[in-house]
């Protein structure tokens, strides 16, 4: 039976393998946890913890394979595959995510979008055929999608979200803001543009303290 | 003359604040660096040594007063004042900023939008006048604001970043999907949905792996 990892581990893997892809396209062969710690502010016991869930990947004193180790994050995280979503809600913002230039790179791609509006519905916006959202489940229960993408009103997000929960979708990302609720098995990701901002104020707040 | 404080440090700040405002909306007056480690996934040992930078806050196994910690972290943070922001670039993804319900209750408000698009210059969006982007820095020099946005296509979003600079811009949330550069000084975040989906996929995989 595998060990039960915990989800903060997993949240830090792909900061993890995202570093080492920045390592290897610089040609960089070997690294410490001290380098990559100090490189994303983890104390390098940390990282040498998270790694130690999934095996054995450095030698005491010789540093990480920076390739062997980003090709075993991705295949651990499963980047190494493409991943189907449904996006629900084609207001503004959900055109915005159809038109997103940084998800096909990375093995991510909108395969089905819905909304509530007939101003949208039949539509095509980034290459999707808007559907009506009382057709989710019928047309989700045709063809089998990995994720849901939520950028309905925070009103609504909830609900939409029960119901791509009783489609079966195991992992959903959420732009409303609001603090979604799911079951036990279900994951869920807040796009969070606040928490952002509020990691910039500090500085912002002490250069106008600042002597002139 | 103030320590230094490393960039990573400040950035697990709103982090820490958010989980406090939390807990104090729960009515819990004490919490441990153990428990709110465990909620937040990082060591109690990197808690401690996070928030000793900004003074003495917890005694030895009594821990922390919530809405003391809470309420200095927030002034330290600058998250106790209202924040002005320009926004650039109002195609679909900067029109769903300018409606996000998000920033307003956090003290983030837009205060000036800028688009290249005749489409778009002189409409009122979310009660923002859209100006001309050749308009910026006349208007930024007029009115300062604290805060720059970037909702334009990744090929054009260095050029409008640097502009933002210019400006004397010291703070920038970044929406395209490019790694930007800024020089020393400026500080910039980047919005980024494909490192939210990342760290759901590990768990999609292992399910699909799962004995049915």
């Amino acid at each position: 039976m595998p060990i039960e990892i915990p989800e903060v581990v997993i949240e830090r893997l792909p900061v993890y393998a995202r570093a080492l892809a920045d390592l290897e396209a610089q040609g960089r062969e070997v690294v410490s946890s001290q380098e990559l710690g100090e490189k994303l502010g983890v104390t390098p016991a940390q990282i040498r913890k998270d790694l130690s869930y999934f095996g054995r990947f450095g030698k005491q004193g010789r540093g990480y394979n920076v390739r062997r180790l980003s090709e075993h994050l991705r295949h651990i995280l499963g980047l190494d595959r493409t991943w189907d979503m449904a996006l629900v809600g084609v207001g503004p913002l959900g055109q915005a995510i159809l038109h997103y230039g940084g998800f096909a790179p990375q093995g991510f791609r909108v395969v089905e979008a819905f909304d509530a509006s007939p101003a949208v519905i039949g539509r095509t916006i980034g290459g999707i055929v808007v559907r009506d959202v009382r057709d989710l489940k019928r047309r989700l229960a045709e063809r089998k999608v990995d994720i849901g993408i939520v950028a309905v009103p925070a009103a609504a997000a909830q609900e939409v979200i029960d119901t791509l929960v009783e489609c079966g979708i195991k992992a959903i990302l959420n732009y409303a803001p609001i603090a979604a609720q799911v079951p036990p098995g279900v994951h869920i990701r807040r796009v969070d543009p606040v928490l952002e901002l509020q990691s910039m104020t500090y500085y912002l707040k002490n250069q106008d303290s600042a002597p002139k």
